[in-house]
């Protein structure tokens, strides 16, 4: 497909380098390599500012919660909403941490937005095209998930519909797709990260944990993205993982996660992308 | 998937037996079959009367045509907005056929719903559960498309947001899945018309014209439908598919579109499915 | 793809219409609709003939059984090998219903051939080329099923590795590609017969018992195959499905297949094709 | 699936750890890092010494290339057979490094056996039971492919034919699998070495070249092989890609490998998987 499609996304349309997105005070792309971890769902204020806690110890970049969760039954939990996002909004004032949170209703916008730093667009809500100008009409950040079945260059044209309004600051994230194989939950395209370098500038994020769906696979899975050149992964981690309401098992012990964060670096490392000091001027 | 994750879609929740829904005085489902025909997208006040007209005369029991349209590209065609609604509610005046029609943003919801007897949600907004609940809400009928990359408990799932909310006129719609076999635009899934019949007692319609993407194989599929038991199908047509906005190659001719209907009408006669005629009372 | 990389077995190169193939006295293609029914296995000689004498009265045109099982584990049963084929033998002789059993061993095309009117090349052999083109030497007639993950292009292929070899006996059959949806065993790709139509001459059939994997969904996915347009179908039954050795849940009853092949005789008559009456010569 | 479907490859049948091979010399698995390369096909002497004298010089552990070529089309060019044989006996006469060469017909077994260190089975030949069985018997190592279509399970039921011959030198491969994603020619599934790794003790390796489809993938896809942890990557190579008789697009310049090995063999060493001195008795 020609990139003409996709003009503001487009690599050529950048001078044929990769973009340094600033956000908060925290870099990404260009060389510089971020961690967004958190946990699944704000839950409650214990586990969410104690997760906050052990990932600004951990070193981590931004943190991530959900205080909107969309769930394929309605029967299920569907987030705390604001009051998810007051605790994420005193999580923030409490670490430094910039905060990456999804949203999932075009009306919410102005609520969510006066909390994250990042908004996150779910796998979901891809092609949701409404929302996806509201993100880019608001001007926060925004992180944009592959749908199950998007194509790389739908994901591309998904997120022209946030950079048309104006908003530069668009992150892609591979998560997986779906695929006849189910000893994972998805399939995770790990080569969608150097196929997304030749054709945009914009940073390119994997997320392990929805791929994987089990914990033991969240390192290979992270090592790997890492090492093909990704400019950051975002990760799920909760305290204790076992009493999650979501998605408990594929979360990481928020005790062991700069562990796992120096391994991901270091894989990081081969591909030429390191962590970036925090800016000193917000 | 035990079923208890959908229990008002259920087929064991409803006695077992398909519901017939009736909507604006045209019935669908437990045995009746119905047709739902118009252009992909309003684009003139002329081509969509004419088309009216063309499907009244051909005996169809729904006009449909897309006010919203959500495209992959920012700078595609979008639909006519509250101009499209306005020319269908004159097709509706005009021919009696009541009138289906996408939402795209759950903003949209009352001035779709002041003109849609069926408010359908495209493949790409299955998952957008705010609409569906607004859809719920709003009381009016609605056909919900199947995702590229949704299993059917996840197409039943998405039909309980609505069920959920109080809204028993739900229609399923089977349009294709994405595989790696290009040689059509999706691959029908037509087994998925017997096994929802087993799962759920709401009807089941097929979009062959999408599955298809060329109107070559229009026929065969929707034959392939109405024999495997569809309660109906949706299906696009253009009085000159070659100059139409959108998905022209898809679309059947109006002119030749009764012949058409006499066939695939003559495969659902096999599975024991037949039009209704029209309610004396609505 | 241009069909110039399967020059034998294009449409174009057969005065763009579809040919009839006259095996062992039955025709099948050009309007002729043939059904291939019988066990999955070759278990006992009572199993195997007990249901060739229902198939014939049932009216179908050949019988099948596999005497050679490709089984994904070394430790399931695997066939009766050569007795099997004698059963198949005795069967034909009594019947005079031809033979379609599976070569799964290129050092078995004697012995198989000696049996078979048609042979059949399973999903998993479907790019086993040595083989294809040792059976294309045979001069047998052969039937060659879709791989789970090939494309349309590379069944007409492997067909012309038959042809190439100067036997122009080769019939097609779809019977479900691998997908992410697991409510069926395979996704049958019903739009695989009328693509197919453009792009070869040749016979196709449906398998719709493999797709299925359920005898519940047999009939209307054979319902949906016949009125696609499909030449014929190729169908497992058993007289006591419950204790076959395997598959036993997707065959059908033998003593109600009389019933099954009427309903699906009407679907094809629909598409225009009905059975051949028995040539008078062989 | 349990593990009893393959009992000899299962890990829980291992005491739980990965096994190490010792094939001609060299070591694979159980911390033994292995780079099996060279052309995609013989295609002259000169071609075929030359880059085995560059992977000798890079520092490579096995030499690869085909003899015999599957190809979808019959009128494409499937190898030199005996002439490529002979040319590979001489690379490793001259060279000292294992040949890795591709089986395709189980009567070409002895030929190959007599030549090959492994004896690699295609993804088009994994369920061709008859020749994995054979392969088992004759006693030399080989490398199995996955299919596009296979799961992990029937993979490790492909090698479950091999063991069950009393033959233990299984060298598992992923190289992708189809998807609708067509950016690269094949899905790298890289979640499977992890997976497999759970699953049995058999050595994993990565194909990135078939996955890719394009030789600026192999890298990014290669780093990503060996930090989730494979045990070697087996990658094509050919002193001038451009003139390549088969897959040419994806093939590694010769001259440039060396560079490419060092960088892959960092990233196997952040998983613990270094390559092993050669043998000094072999």
């Amino acid at each position: 497909m020609s990139t003409t499609t996709y003009p503001l996304a487009a690599r050529e349309g950048a001078n044929d380098r990769e973009s340094t997105l600033e956000i908060a005070g925290r870099r990404i792309g260009g060389g510089a390599f971020a961690t967004i971890a958190g946990p699944c769902t704000v839950e409650t204020r214990d586990q969410t500012l104690s997760t906050a806690d052990a990932m600004l110890e951990a070193g981590v970049q931004f943190f991530r919660g959900g205080a909107y969760k969309p769930r394929s039954s309605p029967y299920s939990f569907q987030g705390l909403g604001p009051e998810g996002l007051e605790i994420l909004r005193e999580a923030k004032q409490r670490t430094g941490l910039p905060i990456v949170t999804e949203l999932t209703d075009v009306r919410d916008v102005e609520a969510v937005a006066a909390v994250a730093d990042v908004i996150q667009v779910g796998a979901r809500n891809m092609q949701n095209y409404p929302l996806l100008a509201e993100i880019g009409r608001s001007g926060v950040a925004t992180l944009i998930k592959r749908g199950l079945a998007a194509t790389l260059d739908e994901l591309l044209m998904a997120a022209e519909y946030v950079l048309a309004e104006g908003n530069p600051n668009v992150i892609l994230c591979e998560r997986g797709i779906r695929t006849f194989e189910n000893a994972t939950r998805f399939t995770l395209d790990v080569a969608a990260v150097p196929v997304l370098k030749e054709r945009t500038h914009l940073p390119i994020v994997v997320d392990p944990s929805h791929a994987a769906g089990r914990r033991e696979l969240v390192l290979p899975l992270s090592m790997a993205a890492a090492a093909a050149g990704a400019d950051g992964i975002i990760v799920e981690t909760h305290p204790t993982p076992e009493t999650a309401l979501c998605d408990g098992p594929q979360q990481l012990h928020a005790a062991t996660f700069a562990d796992y964060l120096r391994q991901v670096e270091a894989a990081a490392a081969l591909a030429g992308r390191v962590p970036a000091p925090e800016a000193t001027t917000v």
